[in-house]
């Protein structure tokens, strides 16, 4: 997408055709700052220290991590060091083991001195495929955006609710939750975006407000408090969010804070979608409250805030009293009934077992065993 | 409450007999700075940018404010300004509302040689009168904890989970919310508070979590968005918040966020209990929804953040991108459907009409009428 009016990805290649560029997440929204990654190691260091984060974009850089890797020694040594050290980054993400393996297998089956160039160039098509993906997930999410459009007949802007980062900055282009908002602006439709802050890493006031500022999509940032007052209020036509781990019967784990936006659109009919690319969804499991882990983080991203001082520099201060403990739960499960619909590359579906096996056919249990 | 061990109340008379005290609440938790508020003006101001702040104490403090005016001028036309300017200072809580009726009623009917001693001594009677109540709400809701703890048989403490600060530090002394939760830890029943963070002023994180910590009790501060999740876990065995409005239906008005929360109680079966004195009922207004006002303030409150940095200045820092701008809305509305129970000094009783007015008699229209 356009940073004042220059498109971007959140990595591509340097022009040396070695090196790997992306946007340091962490230097947002107050710093706009190209990393250039040279070697496996600093991709690692990238990825684990969220320079890079969003699972599709941290997919792709661990494809870049093994071309790196390549680049600097094309052995089986390298290759399964390379592989060892980009999963331990995020051990949990989903995608970045999915590439890995994908490298990993392609890469063992070549020649040391093949290696290097199909390392690149398996890279280069997830990273595209990633944007294909999103592109469609806007595609079909734009649709449904246009019946809202046709229901509105005050010439108001269209209010969406989104809460945390489910944008380009998360992937490689275009976004899951804000995909759709972008081809409906670009499309000439008016919308306005209500941000969630989404503490406690500030994902929504930090880059979900950057991006789409960035791009000339009207929005407001709020705190995680106040979705439920605004679609009281009847100022929210409708929410839409990302996910990072989907349920075959379509409970929706995500950001800490979902479940509350999504009671809330449920109390008020909103309508409540779920934006997400297919290997989001986790087909082995169908209960997501009992099933899907919960991470725990540091409470001190609880217990402390990073901005910019008057003065102009970035400053972490502390928020809490002395010797109050904070606790971290970063993802909470909404369970499928609160979901009005599943928005994937393939089309818009129920959040059910029957719905995603709609779209996705392939994975019914007959054809599966 | 105690702060580290010696009683404090949130307002007094300084001992000149004219000025009066108050807790700097925008400068906890990091500094405790007691104010001299010496004028209307000064009153109105520390109202209005909520040095002190929770609907009992602005009541308080409104009074003090119609005293110092008394001093200044006790004329008419001073007691009609004071009355204006002291209403105008916060649109919501219904406290500061009824205390300035009061005052004003009382000082009307005076020549202006008694306004000043009058007002000074209704002013005292009206923090006593709220000490008194706060005590009641404690203990009326310690009952109910009581209850609470006979079920919990496997010997851990009791959750509670409070939204904003409806603490001591939001009324002259014990709290309304908190009450109940002071009352249980001194009489050693073993509680742990879950402290919403409160975004977008943190005053669960700023006050909440002082209070509580300086008090001796257990808690551990939570982003705005972990709530749910909790309730879902069962790792909540009630919740509990203030009021800043009440209507005679039994729709709460409270800080923003609160709504969403009690959405959770209802959808995990947890109880959701609203503490709150006589004055935040407000027997004209059946529709919460519809009927209250609710404040809108400075998106400075949302785009900035105040802390303690590393080297123990206090700095304020910006957490938005340039250009990104912010809504503020400060209190939204729980339908009376969703609040187990009403806490009152008088007792507890049914989110409903037919509720309050079993424990408000004198307010049934026939004998109003």
């Amino acid at each position: 997408m356009n940073i004042d009016g220059k498109p971007y990805r959140t990595i591509w290649l340097d022009d040396d055709g070695r090196a790997v560029a992306v946007i340091d997440q962490t230097r947002l929204p107050h710093d706009f700052v190209i990393r250039r990654l040279a070697s496996m190691a600093e991709a690692a260091e990238a990825i684990r220290g969220m320079i890079v984060r969003g699972a599709p974009l941290i997919g792709a850089a661990g494809a870049y991590g093994m071309a790196l890797a390549m680049a600097e020694d094309p052995s089986d040594a390298m290759l399964g060091q390379a592989y060892t050290t980009l999963l331990e980054t995020r051990p949990t993400a989903v995608n970045l083991r999915w590439a890995l393996d994908d490298l990993r297998g392609r890469l063992t089956k070549l020649p040391p001195s093949g290696r290097r160039a199909a390392a690149y160039a398996r890279a280069a098509e997830i990273c595209d495929e990633d944007v294909a993906i999103c592109r469609a997930i806007g595609d079909n999410g734009l649709a449904l955006i246009r019946k809202i459009a046709t229901r509105k007949t005050d010439g108001a802007p269209i209010n969406a609710l989104t809460h945390c980062n489910a944008g380009w900055l998360a992937t490689v282009d275009w976004g899951t939750a804000l995909a759709p908002l972008y081809r409906a602006h670009d499309a000439g439709i008016a919308i306005h975006v209500w941000v969630d802050e989404t503490r406690p890493r500030n994902q929504g006031a930090s880059l979900t407000a950057f991006e789409l500022g960035r791009h000339g999509v009207p929005h407001t940032v709020i705190a995680d408090n106040v979705g439920g007052h605004l679609m009281q209020q009847g100022m929210v036509d409708f929410c839409i969010v990302g996910t990072d781990r989907t349920t075959r019967t379509g409970d929706v784990c995500n950001k800490i804070g979902t479940y509350l936006k999504a009671l809330a659109a449920h109390d008020n009919g909103v309508p409540f979608y779920v934006a997400l690319p297919y290997p989001t969804i986790d087909w082995t499991i169908g209960d997501g409250l009992r099933a899907i882990p919960i991470e725990r983080r540091d409470a001190r991203e609880v217990s402390h805030m990073t901005g910019r001082t008057a003065a102009g520099a970035v400053e972490t201060v502390a928020i809490l009293p002395d010797g109050s403990p904070a606790a971290n739960y970063a993802f909470d499960v909404t369970p499928a009934r609160l979901v009005t619909a599943l928005i994937t590359e393939r089309g818009v579906c129920p959040a059910s077992e029957a719905g995603l096996l709609s779209l996705y056919p392939e994975q019914r249990p007959e054809r599966r065993a």
